[in-house]
């Protein structure tokens, strides 16, 4: 799972994912998030596995999504979620403020099911991974998570300017955040003129 | 497009339908959803277009769905929201509060840009569809509603019991909802009891 989750975390372009385990299997608490959706970490440093996320702000979903030459047998939707406070902040600037938190789930998908003959569906929760953005607590601003189904706690990813931050770093269009993948906030932020310089989107 | 929005209506089983036209094209505004996401008609009875959706809260997504035994060629993403007031009342009840409205978007996909090789993600809004349950209103409970990119307000299609009505009627795990395609709902609705006896999921 932990290689599933990483292999995604830099093959999906969305750069962080994370898994809805299912409610009943990790109680919604207040200490699961701070204000606004902002991140929360244990003493030791862990990021605590944010809670209520999907309740936050929708970004954009995909499937099968992956920049391994090699097509993967079995294709996954994944779901990219970011805290409210931090959305209404991109619309207004077009960049993401400190503390944004970002949630991106992966579901396995079903095909034949009810009326759905063609095409694909969301089926089981797979994994979760999580991308945040603190410049005070990683000295490169960004840090990325993963959390396998239950599991409370995370620590990061090989702290600093590992595979998954320099990839963000070198394709992401607006800082860290793939906004090419995310229709809505692409629109803004080429209104706001904040796409990396030079990118090929 | 009306027939597209019209087939997916009754292929996707989702059962409603709906484009993000795009910031500016349809300006925000209050009076374009009620009190906690509540529809809002004209005089004439026609459906406002709901603004504001991509702050619901997400249900689920699906790639290509459909129901037909011919296989699309061109397929696309669609996207679930429900205002956020209908979505605590099903997480309590596991059922939908009079005047809930769903929104669901259809957005085309690509697959080949930035770093992505396979799989697809999402590009363009390509229409959106509404479905709406409102006692008062519609002597079915349910009425179904599309929108072109930049249509302000939509007469339902067919009041009554048409085929978009009968087969949620039919076919929808919680009342008029595909809630086997939405995973977090399918299992409160597990939980609650409030599934269809007898479906096939």
């Amino acid at each position: 799972m932990r290689r599933i989750i990483l292999f995604l975390c830099l093959a999906l372009a969305a750069g962080f994912l994370m898994i809805q385990t299912g409610r009943g299997q990790a109680p919604r608490s207040a200490a699961a998030v701070g204000p606004a959706g902002q991140p929360v970490f244990t003493p030791s440093g862990e990021l605590v596995r944010p809670q209520g996320y999907r309740r936050w702000v929708f970004l954009s979903s995909g499937y099968g999504m992956s920049y391994s030459q090699a097509a993967s047998e079995h294709l996954m939707f994944t779901n990219v979620f970011v805290s409210p406070g931090s959305y209404d902040y991109f619309v207004e600037h077009g960049n993401w403020p400190d503390k944004t938190m970002f949630v991106l789930e992966i579901y396995s998908s079903a095909s034949k099911g009810s009326i759905n003959v063609h095409g694909n569906y969301q089926s089981e929760a797979v994994g979760l991974d999580v991308e945040v953005k603190d410049e005070s607590r990683f000295p490169d601003k960004w840090a990325y998570f993963g959390f396998e189904n239950g599991q409370k706690s995370s620590a990061a990813t090989k702290p600093g300017q590992n595979a998954c931050w320099k990839c963000h770093d070198q394709h992401a269009a607006v800082e860290h955040s793939f906004v090419q993948f995310y229709p809505e906030l692409l629109k803004i932020a080429k209104e706001k003129g904040t796409i990396k310089p030079g990118l090929t989107l």
